[in-house]
């Protein structure tokens, strides 16, 4: 009943889930539902799915999908879970779910519409709207600025001013790590003002290695390939290299 | 250390939260937030909520938003509150989380992106956009579609084939039940081929009487208004009476 976990690696949410399973000791098998070649879209999957999106995960009969309803269970199936990545105490358990909830319809909001309506919509051949565009790049930087002020309060490095990370943190910078794919300029306008977040990410990151980096590498892949095509399709990288977070790994 | 609860019952969440405290006998302060006057815009209020939303709950020193992180707090919280609601059984619990975390980017976001942009907004004197209308009744007609074909499926009457609701039947039938102000064309096409999700509403609002007409009742007077408004100012009903849930209130 060795636990299944059916993934692109080109999706945030999945991502979360497997450096999740890698960093805790999980015995995992990854099966790939590659998004670009539509098998999310195949029977057989929606059989795993009804959703017919990935994450998704089958332990025996059990089958689960949702990100955060993913990782919570994980933390709390998996003995071997450290409790700072959902800790059992009721209240700090509350200000987790409260962040989880809260990303839905914000900052995974905007990133999404922003990162599907300038580079994921195009490379996919999907239809794009540069409205779409704009209102995701609105709901995602006053997420970004609700991340800097309120959610990185503290005196941790964490969300919440936590210590060590929970599956909070796993989820919103997955989500974030998204918009390296964007344009220089777009990424340096959205992140650029917003110092504490960049350092976040960076020790979530440090926390989680190697696994982060072995995780997003397909994400710096992609990224090569954009920058490829946005100049044309030549070899030449853009003009001004973006300086990512991809670019220190 | 009296539970206090911020809260509009013109808010679809607030009314979850409410009927949930009150079917459960949990001991609290209402105090209201009122939108229309954008008391939840004030200095006073951001120091309960900086997001600056409704429902929140403030215990002692305790802060928490987020409607679905409040629903699980004060079911985990509180002893006299019966597992069904949130079910202990790790599995049991993963689907619940699962539907919660499903409704946020689906069936929440459709309803609340129709209403907002047909009936609300011009009532509450803010820009409205056809287009969002659209988007937003096509997200939500896709989620009762959902709704009806696979959340609802199983043995029993609510969500999951369960025998008695979980804080996801009462969080989804209070975000369904906000289509109640909507025009009676729109209602019945948008909620008339779904009859499961018309029994389920009905079977979750028996489950949960007398609270849940009492919380409702704002929702039905405001009804009236906007149907008065409609059919321009005059105390005349639309000439064909909606014949929405409300009615057999």
């Amino acid at each position: 009943m060795k636990l299944k976990v059916y993934v692109d690696r080109m999706s945030q949410p999945s991502r979360a889930i497997l450096i999740f399973c890698k960093v805790n000791g999980i015995d995992f098998e990854e099966i790939k539902v590659d998004l670009s070649k539509r098998q999310h879209l195949t029977p057989e999957f929606a059989d795993v799915n009804p959703m017919r999106q990935v994450p998704a995960i089958v332990e025996g009969r059990f089958k689960l999908f949702e990100s955060h309803a993913i990782l919570i269970y994980l933390a709390c199936a998996y003995p071997g879970v450290a409790d700072h990545w959902y800790p059992n105490d009721l209240f700090r358990r509350a200000k987790i779910n409260s962040v989880l909830d809260w990303h839905h319809s914000n900052l995974r909001r905007g990133a999404v519409s922003l990162v599907q309506n300038t580079v994921l919509g195009p490379a996919l051949g999907l239809r794009t709207s540069p409205q779409a565009a704009a209102e995701g790049e609105k709901i995602l930087s006053a997420s970004l600025a609700k991340i800097e002020s309120f959610w990185l309060k503290g005196n941790g490095r964490f969300l919440l001013g936590s210590f060590q990370p929970s599956i909070a943190d796993l989820s919103l910078v997955c989500e974030i790590m998204q918009l390296e794919v964007l344009d220089e300029k777009d990424f340096s306008r959205i992140l650029g003002p917003y110092k504490k977040v960049q350092q976040w990410i960076e020790d979530t990151r440090n926390a989680t290695r190697p696994h982060f980096d072995e995780i997003h590498s397909i994400l710096f892949k992609a990224k090569v390939r954009f920058q490829k095509e946005r100049s044309g399709g030549t070899n030449e990288p853009e003009s001004s290299m973006k300086k990512g977070f991809l670019s220190k790994m």
